[in-house]
C-alpha cells in the first residue's frame, strides 16, 4: 500500500463540511485531499491549525472579471488581481462570464474570454457563458457543443437593452439548457418597468445615484421571478434565480419550491449590509458606489434575506462582484462625469470581502451554522455548476482548497484589500474573523498577511453537470 | 505517530455524507472511524465494498420499543428484537421513548425503561421521554435535571386521553425545553375534533378500522399543527413537528419557516406507500393493521410529502415503529377481538424497513439526492437529538456505524425480516436495494444474509444539545 | 288603489343602499317605507333631505347593554342610555346579549334580559344569546327552542374563565347552529396563552393598562381564528370571527374564504382608530380606558383592517360597545382602585360614534364607497342575523328607520355624547359628519340638537333566519 | 305634485338588487322607474308579475358584435341579431369593442363602430375601445379625448398578434387611465409561451382543437396575471381582468386584492359550465365550436370560479361572446376547412344564455344569492363602466330595463336562441329558469315567447366615470 509522505499535512483542523464538522488532519498529495484522519503521519510540510476552523476554499459562482465593456468604462479587476483579491478573502475558485454580444458568436466570446484569463489567474476558474444572442445557430450547435466541452451553466438577462432575451428566446434557451443539462442562471428585472420608470425619474430631473434605487422597486424584480418561474416551469427545466434582493422576489421563490418546481436562487452581501440610503440620502454623487442591480433594499428586507439563508430557501451566496472605480474615468464616473443614475456603471465589488462578512455577521453572530456557511459559500457552488465534489467540500480525493479562520475583531479597509478597486462599500464595518490561510491546490496563497502570487497556476476547469438534484432515474 | 494498524477497513467505499459522496478507503479502530483515505494501509480486518455505496448507520429518531401499554396489548418488540431489526434494515442507533404515566414521576419511567433495554439491545440508543404529567415538581426539577443528565429531548402529545397535555401545560413544559435548551417533538392532532368525530361514527355504527381515517382528517391534523407553532412562537423555541402526513400540515410548516419561526418536521414511510385504503376499502377487520396516527392521507398528499422530503421541508425522516401483532390477544386484536377502531392499538411496524424503502424509492427513483437521503435518515436526526457529529456521518472521529448497500431488486416479504411483528404494512412491495453488511461500532450486526447478535452491546448514549441551529453568539 | 296620504314623507333624499346611490322621495306610512319615488304626494308631515344622504338606520350587532358583572362592576349604559345613544349617533337597531352564567339556564338568562329591556328601549332591538354552559339539555333543547323563538344567533367565547368553551363543546354548539341554521359568532382567542403571558406579566410587576396588550399578541387571535375556522370546517357551518383586530387573524380569514369556507368576520371603530399606546406609553392608569380585547394594535394594522373593510374581507362594522366608567367604583376602577390590567373590566364605549367614525373617515376620506358603508354598518349586520330586509335598507316594506347626513367639520367631545359613560375613547378627533336627523319606525328620535325620548316604543325583533349565505338548493 | 299616470306598471314584483329583495310594484314612464311602492295607482299598462323576481336588465360588459375580422372571417352576429339575442336572454345593455387595428387612429375605429352600430340596435349599448397601437398621438390626445366623450374604459391584449401591446405600451396606457380616470381590462395570456407551445405542437402534428387547451395551460394565464398586476401597481391604477378561467390567475388575483391593490376580475360562463374535453377528446373537428381563450378547464378550476363567484373575488360575469358559425366558410372553417388549432376563430357565443345559465345553476342550486346574481351581471358591470344608477338596478331615477323570470325546466336547444350563430355550446343543458319578459326602457322586448324588434331604439350611451371605488377624497 502506499508509503508516499505527504507532501502537506494540516494539522489539528476543526473541519467543516456542508454537513459534518470534526477534528483531523488533512493529508495533502500533488494538489489534493488524500487522506483525513487522526494522528496522520509527518508531511513535507506541516501547517499546524491550531484547533481553527478550516473550511473549503470558497467558490465564487458570480463575479465579474475583465469583461468587456463599452467605452470609456473598464471592470478594474482582470483576472490578476480579481483572483488574488479572491485568494486572500479565501476563494480559491471563481467562475466569471463570458459574455456574448449581440451579433457575436458564443465560441468567440469564450475564446476571448480564455485569452484575458490566460497566464494571469492565480486560483482555478471556470466560465459561465452569457447568451444575448440566441439564433438557431447558436440554439443548435454552439451552446450544445460549449456545454458539452464543460461550459455547463449560462446566465440569462431580463433586463439591459443590450443583453436581455424576450420571453420566446428565454424559452429556446431553456430548452437547451433542459436537453443537455446545463444550469440556467436569471437576471430577473423587468426591463420595460425600468425604462418607464426612469425616463419619469429623468424627466422630472431626479438623476441622483439614489434615483436608481427608485427605478427599481421591488415589484420590478417580484415581477420578472415570477416569469422566470413560469418560464422554467413551462419548459420543466431547473432555474438558478442569482442575486435576489428582497421580500418580494423572495415570496415568489417560496411559492414555487413549495409547488415542487426546481427552483434555486442565490444572493449576495449588498441585500444583507447595505441599504438603499447607501446610494445617498440626497444627491451626492457619492451613492453612485453603492448602485448596483437590484438595488439594495431596507432593513427590513435584509431580515428576510437572512431568513432565507438561515432557513433553506436560499442555495447559493455569490459576490456579484463587478468592479469599477470611483475615480478616475473608467468606472463610476465615465470620462470622470457625474452621470444620471441610469448611465452609471453598474455594480460593486466584493470577490475578497463575501467569506469574511458571512462568517462574522452569519456564523459567528447565531444567525446561520457553520456547516450551512460551507454550504451556501462553497458546496452548492461547485454542485450547481458541476464541479463538486472535486471542488466544494474537504473529502477524501478533493482538491486542497482550504481555508483556516482566525478569530478576532478586524476593521474592514479597503487600504487592506487586494482588488484593483478604490473603494469598498463596506469600510469600516467591524469583522470578527478573516482568513489566516489560503490554500488553493495545496498551495499557500494567503497567509494572514501575504499574497502569494501564482499567476498561470490557477486551472480552467471543464464542468460536469450540476447535481444539486438527483440524476434522473435512467441515470441513477 | 500513530503506527498501529486499524481494526478494521472498509476498502473501496463510495462514501456518502450529507453533502458529499466521494470514494475511499474508511480505517476503524476501537469502534471508530480513524482515518478515511486513499489506499490505506491493510487493516486486522478487510472489507471489501467494492464501489458500493456506503452510508452513516441510520438513526431513528422516532420508534417505539417495549413501552407500558395498558393490558392486555403489548409491543411485540422489546429492545432485543426491535434492535435486531433495526441492524438489519441499516439503523444502528434508535431512540425510543421513556413514557412518564399520569401520576408516575418522569425519573421513575427513566428508570423503568432502563431495565427494560439492559442486556438487550443489539445497537446503541437513547431515550426521548414522553412528558404527560407537568406536575411543579417535574418542570422545575425532574426535566431540567434529565435533560442534564443527556436526555434533551421530550415528546408532547396534543391527543390520546392519557398523554395529551393542554396549551397551558404545553407552554411550560417549552419553556423548560428554552430554557434548557432540549428539543419539543409535538403530536399535532387535535383531540376534542377525533373524540367529536369518533363519537358521531360510532353513534352511526361505523367501527371498522378504515373509519379511523374518518376521525382524523387533514383538518385534525392542521389544526394542531397551527395551534403548535403558535405555542412555540409564543415561547420562542424550537419545537419538531413529528409523523407529517398531508398537505394541509405542510403549508402550515411552510409558513411558519417561510416567517422565520424555527419548527421543524419529520415525516415517516407511511405517508409515502400507503393511503386510506390500505385501511380498508370494505369493513374488514384486515385494515386494522394499517392502523396508525395520523392516518395515511391519499396519493396526491404522498406526492406533497415526497416534495417536502425533496426540498428542504422536512428534517427528519423516522419510521415511527409501534409494533403490534395483527393475531393473538396483544396486538389489533386485543383479547383476540375485532374491536371498533378507536380501540386498535396504534401503530404500525417499519424499523427495519424505513431505510431500504426511502433509498430504493426516494434515491434510486430520482426523488432525492443520495446526500439527503443521509440527512434525512441519519445526519439530521443525530443533530437534531443531540448525537452528532458521534452519530450521523461518515468522518474522522465518528462512530463506525456504517451500511454497505447492494443493488438488486428484493420483494419485502414479512417472513424475511427480523422484528416480532407478524405482518408488514409493506408486503410485497419491489425494493431496488438492501443493505449488505451492517456496521455497528466497527462490528458486522447483519452480513446481508444473517444477523449477528451482540444483546447488551449497544451502548446507552447520554446525548448532547440539538445541534441543527447556530449555537447562540454568547456561546459561538 | 291607495289613496291614503303618508304619514310623512323625506323629500329630496340622495339616498344610499348597499348598492346604490339615487335621488328619491321617501313615502312614510305605519312606521314603514310603503313608497320610493320622484315627487310624492304630500305627506302629513315633511322633512327636506335637501339633497341630503340618507342611509338606512345603523344595525348594531355588537354591543353589551345592562349586561350582569360580577360585584361591584356594573355597565354604566342600560336599554336607556345605551339605545338613546344608538339613535344619537344614527343607530336604530341593537342586538346586545343574553348572557347565560355557568349553570344558568339559557332561557332564564333571556328571561331576565327582557326584564332589563322592557320599557326601557327607544329603538327596535332583539339578543343574542352567550352559550357558556352547553349542558346536554341546553344542546338539546333550550337552544333549539330559542332558535325557533327568533334568536337566531348566539355568542361563544374561546377566552375568559366564566365564558370560554372547550374545543369540543364548541364542536356540539355549532352542531346546533348548523342543524338550526343559527349564525354563531365567536369571540377568537386562546384562553391559556393569555393566562400563560399574563402570569409572567404580573410576575415581573408588569401590571399597568399598557400590558394588557402585552398579555394578547396578534398569535394569540390568529391562533383561536385558525382554531374556531378549523372548527367551522369541520361542523361545516358558517361562523362570523367577532371584533378582529389585525392582520394574523385577517390571513387565517382569507385563506378560510379563499378555500370556499362560509367565515365571516366582523371589526370594529377600535381596530381603526386606536392603537396599543393608548393603552399607554408609561404606567398611567388613564390607559385603562382603552382596554379591550383584542387590544388595539398599530397603524399597520390598522391599515390591515381598512384594505379588509375596503375589498369585502369584513361582513360587519361593529361597535363592541361595552359601557364602563372610567371613574366610580364600578367600572374601569373596581372599588376605586387602579387594579392589574387583567383585572380591568374588558371594553370600550362606541355605539354613538361607530357611524360617524366610519362615514367620516372611511366614505368622506375615499377609502370605501358610501355603499359599503351602508352595506357594513346596516344591511350586511341585518341579513347576518335575520333581520333583513325589515331592517338594514331604504327599501319598500322595510322599517323607515333613517339617517339624514351633515357634512361638515365636528370635534368629537364626550360631553356631546349621549351615553352614561363618562368617556369616549375618541375625544377630540375631528369627524366630518354627523347624523341630522334619525328615524326610527318613521318617527324622529334625534334631530340633530334633541334627543326624543320614546322608552318602551322600541320593539323587541323575533328573529328570522341569516340571509348572507343562499338558502340551501331545495328550500329555493 | 305629480299627478301624471304611469305609461306601465309591473305590479306585484319580487324586485332584487344587488344589496336586497323586496316586493313591490315598479312605476314606469318615460323609459324610467319613478316610483317603487305599495298599491301604486293604475298605469296606462299593467304587467302582473305575480310574485314573480324581477331584476335589472342584464348589462353584458364583454361581448364582440360585428367586429372586423380578417377575411374570409367575419361575426355571425351583428349589432341586430346579437342585441335581439341579448334581449331575449334578459340582457338590455351591451358594451362591444370598437377595436383599433395597427396604423389606425383610434378615433376612425371608433367612428366606424358607430356606422355599425347605427340603426340596428335593439339595445341601448356604449363601447369600449381596443388599443392595438398606443402612438404618442393614440397617448396624449385621441385617447383622453374619447374617454373625456364617453368611452371611459378599454381593453388591452397581452396576446394575439395583431393586438397585443408590450410591457412598455401597457405601462403607458394605464397612465392614460390614471390620468383620466377610465377603467382598463386586460386580456391576460403570455404570447410568448402560446407561441412557444404552439410550434412544437404543430411540429409534432398535434393541430386537432383540443391542443387549444395544450398551448395555453393555467400557467400562461397565471404569468400574464401577474404581471398585468405589477404593471398596475406600478402606476397605481385599477384594472379588471377579463375572463378568468381558473385556479393559478385566481390565486394572483386574491394575492394583489389582499394586498390592497385595485385588481378586478371578470369570468364567463364557459369556465362554468364547460371544460377542455369539450375541445374534443380525440381528433374531431367538432371541439373548435369551444376554442376560445382562455379555454375551458377541468371541474376542479370550474369549482375555483364558483367559489370566487361566491367569495366576491369576481367582480363581474361576462359573456364574452364572440359568435362565428361552425359551419360554412366565415367562422370555425375558415374557408370551409378544418385549419390547425392555431388558426380556428376564437370565440363562443353566449350572449343570450349568460343570465339564464347562471341564474339556474347559481342562484336556484344554492350556490350564489340572488342578489349577488344581480350584482354580477348587472350592477356592477354598470358601476365599473361608468352606468350605474342609470343602469344596473331597479331604484328610482333608472332606466327600465327589468327581467321578469319564470322557473321551470327547459331545455337549452340552440333552435330556440336568437343569435345568428349555428350551435350554442351549451346544448342540451337543462335550464331552471327563464326570462319571461324583458324590457327595456319600458318596453317589451321578450315576452317569454316572442322578440319585439325595435332597431335602432337601442340608444349609445356616454357614459361616465367608473363607480365601483369611492371617488377621490377631493371630489367627495
Amino acid at each position: 500500500m502506499d508509503s508516499q509522505p505527504f507532501d502537506l499535512v494540516v494539522r489539528n483542523a476543526r473541519v467543516a463540511t456542508a454537513s459534518d464538522t470534526f477534528d483531523a488532519d488533512i493529508g495533502i498529495r500533488a494538489g489534493r485531499i488524500v487522506q483525513l484522519g487522526l494522528e496522520l503521519p509527518r508531511g513535507m510540510r506541516e501547517i499546524d491549525a491550531a484547533g481553527r476552523t478550516v473550511t473549503p476554499g470558497g467558490v465564487d459562482a458570480h463575479c465579474h472579471l475583465d469583461q468587456p465593456m463599452e467605452a470609456p468604462v473598464r471592470m478594474a479587476d482582470d483576472f490578476d488581481s480579481g483572483t488574488r483579491a479572491a485568494a486572500c478573502g479565501g476563494t480559491t475558485t471563481v467562475i466569471p462570464f463570458a459574455a456574448q454580444q449581440k451579433g457575436q458568436s458564443l465560441r468567440a466570446a469564450v475564446q476571448d474570454y480564455h485569452h484575458r484569463a490566460e497566464g494571469r489567474a492565480h486560483v482555478d476558474h471556470a466560465f459561465h457563458l452569457i447568451v444575448s444572442d440566441p439564433t438557431p445557430q447558436v440554439l443548435a450547435e454552439e451552446l450544445p457543443q460549449l456545454i458539452a466541452e464543460g461550459y455547463t451553466s449560462f446566465k440569462i438577462y431580463m433586463t439591459y437593452d443590450d443583453l436581455k432575451l424576450d420571453d420566446g428566446q428565454i424559452l429556446d434557451v431553456l430548452e437547451v439548457a433542459r436537453r443537455h443539462d446545463a444550469m440556467a442562471m436569471i437576471h430577473a428585472e423587468n426591463a420595460d418597468c425600468i425604462e418607464w420608470l426612469s425616463k419619469r425619474l429623468e424627466a422630472g430631473g431626479r438623476t441622483a445615484p439614489r434615483f436608481h434605487a427608485h427605478a427599481r422597486p421591488l415589484l420590478v424584480e417580484r415581477e420578472a421571478t415570477h416569469r422566470a418561474i413560469a418560464l422554467s416551469e413551462l419548459v420543466d427545466v431547473p432555474i438558478m434565480i442569482v442575486h435576489v434582493s428582497g421580500r418580494e422576489a423572495v415570496e415568489q421563490i417560496r411559492w414555487a419550491r413549495a409547488h415542487g418546481l426546481n427552483v434555486f436562487a442565490e444572493t449576495c452581501p449588498q441585500y444583507l449590509f447595505l441599504t438603499a440610503e447607501d446610494l445617498g440620502i440626497d444627491d451626492s454623487y457619492l451613492g453612485a458606489r453603492c448602485v448596483c442591480s437590484p438595488p439594495p433594499r431596507n432593513r427590513d428586507n435584509q431580515q428576510v434575506i437572512w431568513n432565507g439563508l438561515a432557513d433553506g430557501l436560499f442555495t447559493i451566496f455569490s459576490s456579484d462582484h463587478a468592479p469599477f472605480n470611483f475615480e478616475g474615468t473608467q468606472g463610476k464616473r465615465p470620462n470622470g462625469e457625474e452621470v444620471a443614475f441610469r448611465h452609471i456603471p453598474n455594480g460593486i465589488p466584493g470577490i475578497e470581502t463575501r467569506l469574511p462578512l458571512l462568517y462574522s455577521e452569519g456564523v459567528l453572530k447565531g444567525r446561520i451554522t457553520l456547516n450551512r456557511f460551507v454550504e451556501l459559500t462553497s458546496t452548492n457552488p461547485a454542485k450547481a455548476y458541476g464541479l463538486h465534489p472535486r471542488k466544494g467540500t474537504i473529502a477524501v480525493g478533493s482538491d486542497a482548497d482550504l481555508v483556516v479562520w482566525q478569530h478576532g475583531p478586524r476593521t474592514l479597509r479597503n487600504e487592506a484589500l487586494h482588488h484593483a478597486v478604490d473603494y469598498t462599500p463596506y469600510e469600516g464595518i467591524e469583522l470578527q474573523a478573516w482568513p489566516a490561510l489560503t490554500l488553493a491546490g495545496g498551495e499557500v496563497v494567503w497567509d494572514g498577511r501575504d499574497f502569494h502570487p501564482r499567476p498561470g497556476a490557477g486551472r480552467f476547469l471543464r464542468r460536469g453537470r450540476p447535481s444539486l438534484l438527483p440524476a434522473r432515474p435512467d441515470a441513477a
